[in-house]
């Protein structure tokens, strides 16, 4: 649709929406405000149902005549039987019907997002994404004038092609619904709840990007626990907890066993874990007995986090250590550090990489258990280790491993894993 | 040296230190550990003043015969007058002496940095190098059996090429002097402490890496705040610290101006600043003055965080705000959003990219003031966005910019700036 344009990028240009020969579903509006209310009137009058209004300046401008214009806009629709997302938002996301950005990926996953600012849902799509996440539906719904939380978490939680919640919302419209129909999501399958805007300045920058009345993050934090939501406060967060619940599984407890990488990262995983509220349960007595057969120099110097520089003499990996740490029942939860690029010096050891990679999948495939790896995948330097460091992530996500940058972010996934699960008695 | 080669790589090979015809300064040993008191041994007989013991499986073992060879060998090297650096340690990285690991800078800088554990000092050294952080002298230290925490806080508190010390400890040798010398460096320098083994599983881990006698994690923060050492709590922490105090200069207070990024980036970052304890002052009056002149239809939109999707239709960017920020006295710290990887739809669009940096390094030029840039730099999937990314990254290092991967982590990074040079009473 153009007003003057006969065709635009190829498709064909009508005036108005009127004019568009056969029935019309949806319509995404990015005419200025003040033509807004029009549009939404040609689609009563065509019969569209739904409207996304990508269209800004409304309400969250802060001034009383474009608030105004906003609350017309959204009777005009009432009056008219069509429903609106935004204005002031991104719209959907829906891979299986071919709705999508250029640049997103195609297909589709059973992860599910809605996101009350566009440009955290590019970057929480971007984010997880590159982690091997995908999504059944991604909506930015802004001001939410009419759709609103509440709508869009009854939606995702009948939704069958969604099993995994994610929510980025800076305000309630309807709050008491909103936190009922999380309730009953979370019956259902895991929410992940961010709440933007809880702190002072956070609520004075939510009003003035999509109108928002926040609340204190205390009220929130509280409520989200009754609801059994699972609270989450960057994107990063955002995005692990999603990999998280999509890759990971059940699981029953917070003991973790830990291997692979040098002493140091043992030491740091440790720390890290404990940190984060898990249990390092030291080797178990099973467990030590086939160590001391296969390293019988050195088997009682092998601890959880288990330093994999002092396999050296042994015919130990630390494939080997986790699958015996995924057999032991004294352990719900485990953590494989996989090479950093700065363990590669040269760049035929690019193998290395890979290999390191094929063990953490013989290890996921081995056991039900939840298994973090580690990885850092800031962009290296040279050509040949951004090379490598791709390749391994895209072979890791594409079997199905959750991978996380820091061994401190994986602690924390797993811990809230292990809490949710707790608190949904299984 | 090598017990039977005439040649290794090159150079030319002799049975033992004895034979190595003119003077020798320093060796670095990785011969087996049943043949290190030999080496060492040859080395007093040589008149070598200095020995890196790479050598490992000492000690940190547990094994008591191991032990105990560790204790003759520090007691041969102090009665043959030879200083050893580990045992079970990766050495020196001084590059101004060539003293360096294959794909290490090879220029130098004014940070000194020491560690226990070698994998932490190749982590560090790789995650602040690509960040632009360069070195005076790095050493990786080990066991501690003789040169230990105290000595070498000793000696880069007096170095002049180290302006800022960072270290990573497992545990002190010489606790009290310890503290005493690093209360003596803060006085002249910031130094940014790393207590790894602090939780009960990582005093195990530490114990089995460098056979540490660690304490507890609340003891040693309120040892380490009593010497005004920065302290943190993982590799990530100790390179953003690194760079906080290499690339951002002093602090006044904890008033911090943010723009940059679109809405949701700007709610982020106020949530994120808050919770770090940084105070998002509102636009001053003198300021909203000038954004009046040059936004007369909404530059009473424009908040602290400045979103910078409002500022379309303006004559504004992200920069001006920055500098007018960076001008008024309400402001101490400053945090600029750059675009990330996800705000980019197509190739074409890779000068946004290099444009934005250039903003960035004019904004840092303009001020003394403390700024913090944002800018994701975790590996694309497109090659020419991993060129992209690559080369802004570059150019912000190379123009001595102070930049973060997250907004959280730059605000937690300029409060603990801010906090260093509150105590330090300037």
């Amino acid at each position: 649709m153009h007003p003057r344009a006969e065709e635009v990028l190829g498709k064909p240009g009508f005036a108005s929406v009127m004019d568009i020969p056969g029935p019309v579903d949806h319509v995404i509006s990015s005419v200025p405000a003040a033509a807004v209310l029009e549009l939404v009137d040609h689609c009563a009058r065509k019969g569209v149902r739904g409207v996304t209004v990508y269209t800004a300046r409304f309400g969250e401008t802060g001034h009383a005549d474009l608030a105004d214009l906003e609350q017309r806009l959204l009777r005009r629709a009432r009056e008219g039987n069509v429903r609106l997302l935004g204005p002031n938002c991104m719209g959907i996301y829906c891979p299986s019907t071919g709705l999508s950005f250029k640049h997103w990926p195609h297909e589709s996953g059973p992860v599910g997002l809605y996101s009350q600012s566009g440009g955290i849902t590019m970057e929480a799509v971007y984010a997880a994404s590159l982690r091997g996440v995908r999504f059944s539906k991604v909506v930015s719904y802004g001001n939410s004038l009419d759709i609103n939380e509440a709508d869009l978490m009854e939606y995702f939680s009948e939704d069958p092609e969604t099993e995994v919640i994610g929510v980025y919302v800076e305000g309630a419209r309807e709050g008491e619904r909103f936190f009922r129909a999380i309730r009953r999501a979370v019956a259902r399958k895991p929410v992940v709840l961010w709440k933007g805007g809880a702190s002072q300045a956070g609520g004075r920058a939510a009003a003035s990007h999509t109108a928002s009345l926040t609340g204190s993050r205390e009220v929130w934090h509280a409520l989200a626990r009754q609801t059994g939501a699972v609270v989450v406060e960057s994107v990063e967060e955002l995005a692990d907890m999603l990999v998280a619940f999509r890759f990971c599984g059940r699981a029953t407890g917070y003991r973790v066993g830990v291997a692979g990488g040098g002493g140091g990262r043992a030491v740091l995983a440790a720390d890290a874990c404990e940190r984060a509220g898990l249990v390092l349960e030291p080797i178990p007595p099973a467990m030590a007995k086939v160590l001391e057969q296969r390293y019988p120099t050195f088997w009682d110097w092998i601890g959880n986090p288990a330093d994999g520089s002092i396999l050296g003499a042994s015919d130990l990996n630390d494939k080997d250590i986790l699958e015996l740490m995924a057999k032991a029942p004294e352990y719900d939860l485990l953590i494989g550090n996989l090479s950093e690029p700065w363990s590669m010096d040269r760049p035929e050891e690019i193998d290395r990489w890979s290999e390191a990679a094929d063990r953490a999948i013989d290890v996921a495939r081995s056991t039900h258990k939840p298994v973090a790896f580690v990885m850092d995948d800031t962009l290296p330097e040279a050509a040949w280790e951004r090379q490598a460091v791709g390749e391994s992530r895209r072979k890791l996500a594409e079997a199905g491993l959750a991978v996380f940058p820091t061994v401190t972010r994986a602690a924390r996934a797993l811990q809230k894993l292990a809490t949710y699960y707790r608190e949904r008695g299984s």
